[in-house]
């Protein structure tokens, strides 16, 4: 199940930068699970990893490893993806495998291990199937490509439990040269990032140095995939990386970067939202904006408390405008010196509660005729300062529980 | 759907203190829906009151009542409990719904409205059916009896989605006097308690002065109805009185008191533990044990996280020893300088997770034993402190998601 249409992008060539996509039958055969994207010599790379503190062998390499190039002045120079297995709760022998499968794309590329960054998803806990997973790196070097064709098998290459493959992209005219923006991201369940996503890759063919590019990611993971939750648990894997070809118009400061800006967040807020509208049983898109809170950290805990709670999400899926329990889910919030009478609640169009109840002209018709619409807006007023927070969610839906009970058989 | 037996148990006679239950047809005809409880003058009453800042009516005005009869020196003389209406989010009108139901019960019992406590539990957000609710007082006055089967029909009374009744009773030898505790509760879903659960009356023939029925109260919530969730959802109408008629043995210190003290939090954390087996949809009575924590706040926090998380507990629901959602769980807690190489994990007997990935032991058959089991004990130990906190919490089910899709149909 999923929300609405998502198409993905036509993606214009990002020169220099190639991605290529293989089947190694990693869990399942006869499907794309290991994907190579190669990027070009002078690239700046910045990356954004979960916070977890259980996190995956990949994450601790791909850090250390960036943390290296960095160090000297330079990007990394591939990505390798496997899907199937996360290489998470793996000890010494997953830290093993993800440094070997390093060393062997190396090895074949020509490059040094250090300028290799893994990346895994999938069930947690068991080993890479490392034969497999080696066997199948020279079919995905082969097939590196830098057509659309090859975002798209790069997109799907990335997916665990994913309906569909999610791409976005822009194109900015920045004085009189253009600059491109292409992402590809995957997450369905386990979806409350922090700090990061599932597995997000953005290229651009912008020249932007390095502190500015890992500011720029820093502001729009925030922004975008800091600000969606299927179910409220973080994964140990997530990792979205913003590459920076450089070989097209720099980004520097003024008007330019703040049109990159823009740009960047508008791709990457598509691709979270694209997450949400393939959540695990997803049958609603629901944007929750919280507004008048004294500060955005307010904001946010009230949208997430929300946007958690299985009986809203549960009333979501029934399409019942069941208003009491996103008042009881508000007012569970962690905000101090609550005044719950200046809270407003309103469901797309339609006025929920004002002080502390039902608002007088609310009629049950009119919310349940917003309820049953696949994409709806809830918006909360606190009634207490300027600040403002956007999330988006999913409903909580019998197709959730069965995916989730059945994940490993 | 709910796990393993609950019987309703035999409760001996509390001098004084009486229950009648009738039938008002508030929500639906045929059930017990309006419960009276009388209580002797010169009982002491203690109360814990949800923390939701959109609390209900009825909570506001027992807490107010409450205080007044405190200030006075004396406790509350009557209790009045509907079911099938939380009378929440209903602003005004509620208030003054609440406040015409204790005067209303105030004068047929010859009492001041002050000394009358309203609870309500049931749907959100619709006002009262007065007429119904003040023409059914009359028949649970007349029904008040001492005997086990009026705590009984007195617990049937108060439920809502609840499959069945919770009672807990002990009776103490304190030197050569005995002192009896009984206790009633109800609730299923929208069951995070935070300083309180849904609804819970607990009683004593005891002489306790106020200040230390107070504290006793609030120390055996902590460990009892605040160590418990079903679905992360704290309720606008959670309520637990603690009433102390003071016609039996005295407690004030010593051995007595913590004898005493002991009684109550196996009276209540009875109450809390049938809540989470009757949890809506429940398939699996859980018990979360945290050790090894720096505080009890770090221990309860890993705690509840993992009792949270929708992925753990729809591998409960599915029987599957998915160590990895659990490690995940853990990894997102809010503990600082966490080092996950010191966690293990254990499901009932078997080792799962040490040095931050799978025990070298750990046969997945061994697992699957232990989960095929309705009641389920997960042991964590972080590896950096002495405390510890235990919670008990229930499976996420299809039927939880039937149940809270259709509640208001």
């Amino acid at each position: 199940m999923a929300v609405g249409e998502t198409r993905f992008p036509e993606m214009p060539v990002i020169e220099g930068l190639r991605l290529g996509a293989a089947m190694a039958g990693i869990k399942k055969p006869d499907r794309r699970d290991l994907v190579v994207i190669e990027i070009p010599e002078g690239a700046r790379v910045a990356g954004a990893f979960t916070r977890n503190a259980f996190c995956a062998a990949p994450v601790m390499v791909a850090r250390e490893h960036l943390a290296a190039c960095v160090a000297r002045g330079e990007g990394a120079r591939y990505l390798v993806v496997n899907t199937g297995n996360a290489n998470a709760g793996t000890g010494a022998t997953g830290l093993r495998d993800a440094r070997t499968t390093c060393a062997e794309l190396a090895r074949l590329a020509g490059v040094e291990e250090a300028s290799v960054l893994p990346f895994s998803t999938g069930v947690i806990g068991e080993p890479l199937p490392m034969d497999r997973l080696l066997a199948g790196l020279p079919g995905a070097v082969q097939a590196l490509d830098d057509g659309s064709d090859a975002w798209l098998a790069a997109g799907e290459g990335i997916l665990t439990t994913d309906t569909r493959a999610k791409g976005a992209s822009v194109t900015l005219t920045l004085g009189d040269a253009t600059v491109t923006i292409n992402g590809i991201a995957k997450g369905s369940g386990m979806i409350r990032p922090d700090m990061a996503t599932m597995l997000a890759f953005v290229a651009t063919d912008a020249a932007i140095e390095q502190a500015l590019l890992d500011g720029l990611l820093r502001e729009a993971v925030e922004r975008s995939f800091n600000c969606i939750t299927v179910d409220s648990d973080t994964s140990t894997n997530d990792a979205c990386l913003l590459i920076a070809t450089g070989r097209g118009a720099a980004v520097v400061d003024g008007e330019a970067l703040e049109r990159f800006r823009e740009g960047l967040l508008q791709v990457m807020a598509e691709l979270a939202q694209a997450v949400i509208r393939d959540g695990e049983g997803a049958t609603k898109f629901v944007t929750l904006r919280v507004e008048e809170a004294r500060s955005r950290r307010e904001a946010l805990d009230v949208a997430f408390t929300v946007a958690h709670s299985p009986l809203v999400k549960t009333a979501l899926y029934a399409s019942d405008a069941n208003w009491g329990r996103i008042l009881a889910a508000v007012g569970r919030a962690p905000v101090e010196e609550f005044d719950v009478d200046l809270v407003t609640i309103d469901l797309g169009e339609v006025r929920l509660v004002e002080n502390g109840g039902r608002a007088p002209g609310y009629a049950e018709e009119a919310g349940s005729a917003v309820m049953a619409r696949e994409e709806i807006e809830i918006r909360i007023a606190l009634g207490r300062g300027e600040q403002h927070a956007t999330v988006w969610t999913s409903d909580l839906s019998h197709d959730y529980v069965s995916i989730n009970a059945d994940y490993r058989s």
